[in-house]
């Protein structure tokens, strides 16, 4: 007997057939005694659709009204999965943010999860009722629906299963599982059977859009088991006992599946790249001390996230080119910001490129691994691929590069770190 | 400064668009320093497609899911509402059933409302803000979501006007008011400025459908002053001194008004009709006591609702025919039911008949005037109309006929008893 917590995205629960193939996969898990928490988004386009309304009747909606519209989806959804669950002859029941509850703090439209109260719902579990909970909402200090924002369901089942002491969350999704790399681009890519929180929190912020990246730290946080897996699988579901997706472990865990010989012990577990980046180049900034620091000040207090920055050495006296990335949608903001305080800040030309990638390689395995970054310089630069930006972390090392040569990148270092497959994926 | 109710249906708040014509009517009813409450419907079409999917997940569903999904249709209509308030100025929020609360008690999808707490509401009223109640739904003893039934909403608006000690409870539809009778059948038919509860009443329950039965009820016991009227009226709204709709009002209230001149002293005030009838004769029923009886006790507990009743003097010896009406839709179920125990209730035959209409004629005036069921049977007679049976209550007559036949009875009786505008309707 476990006790498991699964939740089904907008895809995977569009329309009342596809709701009705989510049902059979909770019955199948249910079915052997376990106890079934079950947290739904709202059917795809449907969050589309509201947001919209919400859009004609006030530009400048308040958060608090925006949330009450929205959060209206995945109410709908798990109401009707517990309907289908009874056709089907399960016990089952909705459990609304607010009648849990589940406590959020901060602000509206993208509240942060708190406690949970779980007492009741673990009661109702233990007596063999199916729990389907929306996911998303929640409720604030002063008992107003909230929201977490775009992909928050992902992180209500994490929120759900620690609040459950749960063995596991499954996150069913439209894809079956974590890549070393995308397979759109790498066809030899291989399903990740095991990842650690720290790797899976790297990819997903360098754009490996599996799970929302907040649900991850929470996971983390809470030392909660996440499975990713797909919920397009034949009728019915796969068998409990095996690991049909890709499981994301704390370090410790990893460390034992390692000594077991569960896992291969690698120095990178996964490549991502990022086009969404956009470089910005700073000409002839004065050479002193303080100068990078208001320039990046300003963008700081305005939000906008500045990632890999490059002090070139001074090619003439006192002056000196400062290189840095900002996300794309947010370079012609951060431009006219820079722009307006070219005076002050005294430096010659704002360059900007958003022609360009990420490339970024990931795995604990660095830790223990030397060589990892020379590894990459070398195969790109083989390959006559010019690295304009380097930045690296304990786990990480990115590269930024010509965007027209990001697939050419990945395929090497994929390659290069012996991550290919024997044979290319179906 | 008056407290004022607004409730708006389905068509009103259909789209965006709309919602902004019918923020412009709240606004204008709480400018001149007006506390204003507003109760909204689903979006026209938005229930529909929401109990169509609770069908397909679930034919016989649960009706505390069934009320988790349907629920969720005035929820976002709230939101908007109170969206495009603040995006022309005005202060809003929105309270959700639960919020409140909205107590209700006995059976989900068809509950009834029980107390409502106004005292946060009230507060921010009285701090100018408007305030936004979805309509149909509350809460159930054990916190779970609770609807009203198909029209609940009328009857959300009058129990939180009683809630709020409401001045006026204004009704809006895609109607201007209640008039004399049908005026797609009489083009003369006049608007009512004023008609007492029990009149509305027996209008609503005979057919004339502009405001759920439930919620006149609820308004005469809680004397809450309703007023039926248009949303779609020029733009903003008339002047809150007018009286452009019908206003339903107490009898103590209408004795008043008689009395002041400001309403006409009028035997009949209003004419319905219902084509909905089925007529069903029972022959050669034994004429011995409790015969009857045994007839009607079945129907009785399978919540068939018998109506007009006719016992016939017996034609041969020990003999008699039973004629009674039902609504179309359970005759089907009744015949079957009889049919099954025609040995035990020893009749001859069941003939029905669905072709049949009810007219009937209401007015708190007949209480008064004598001679209003001689003057109804003699126009109807002139005309050559047979009354198949008839029934009456402290201010009804009613009659069955022959359905071809409705128009024409309806408009002889609207002349009969001077209800004729000078000028047909435009």
């Amino acid at each position: 007997m476990a006790r498991i917590v699964m939740k089904f995205g907008g895809t995977s629960v569009a329309g009342t057939e596809r709701i009705r193939r989510v049902a059979n996969i909770v019955r199948a898990q249910a079915a052997g005694g376990n106890q079934v928490a079950v947290v739904v988004s709202a059917m795809a386009g449907e969050t589309d659709r509201l947001v919209n309304f919400c859009r004609e009747a006030n530009p400048l909606y308040d958060p608090a009204e925006y949330d009450v519209v929205v959060a209206s989806g995945e109410q709908v959804t798990a109401g009707l999965l517990a309907l289908t669950l009874q056709s089907m002859g399960s016990k089952a029941r909705s459990w609304l943010g607010w009648q849990l509850p589940v406590k959020t703090f901060s602000s509206h439209s993208n509240a942060r999860v708190g406690e949970i109260y779980a007492d009741r719902l673990l009661e109702s579990m233990e007596e063999g009722e199916i729990a389907i909970i929306p996911g998303f909402q929640g409720v604030s200090e002063d008992s107003r629906i909230t929201t977490m924002g775009r992909g928050g369901s992902d992180t209500s089942a994490v929120a759900v299963a620690a609040a459950l002491g749960a063995d596991r969350c499954d996150i069913y999704t439209d894809v079956d599982g974590v890549y070393t790399t995308d397979p759109r681009i790498v066809a030899r890519a291989r399903k990740i059977k095991y990842i650690a929180f720290e790797e899976m929190l790297e990819l997903a912020s360098v754009g490996a859009k599996v799970l929302q990246t907040r649900s991850v730290s929470l996971a983390m946080k809470n030392e909660v088991r996440v499975q990713v897996l797909s919920s397009f699988v034949e009728d019915g579901s796969p068998p409990a006992d095996t690991l049909p997706g890709t499981m994301i472990v704390s370090e410790l865990e990893m460390g034992k599946l390692l000594e077991e010989g569960k896992v291969e012990r690698q120095s990178v577990t996964g490549i991502a790249h990022d086009k969404n980046e956009a470089r910005v180049v700073l000409t002839r900034v004065p050479d002193k001390p303080g100068a990078v620091a208001e320039i990046f000040a300003p963008l700081g207090e305005a939000g906008i996230n500045v990632d890999m920055i490059i002090q070139n050495v001074g090619r003439d006296k006192g002056e000196t080119d400062v290189t840095f990335t900002v996300p794309q949608n947010e370079l012609a903001r951060a431009q006219a910001m820079l722009e307006d305080k070219q005076d002050a800040l005294g430096f010659g030309r704002v360059i900007t490129d958003s022609k360009v990638a990420k490339i970024s390689v990931v795995g604990m395995g660095m830790k223990s691994h030397a060589g990892v970054a020379a590894t990459m310089f070398k195969a790109l630069a083989e390959r006559g691929i010019n690295v304009q930006a380097i930045s690296t972390s304990e786990i990480k090392v990115s590269v930024l590069i010509d965007e027209d040569e990001t697939e050419l990148a990945v395929r090497v270092l994929h390659t290069a770190y012996g991550l290919d497959a024997e044979e290319p994926a179906t």
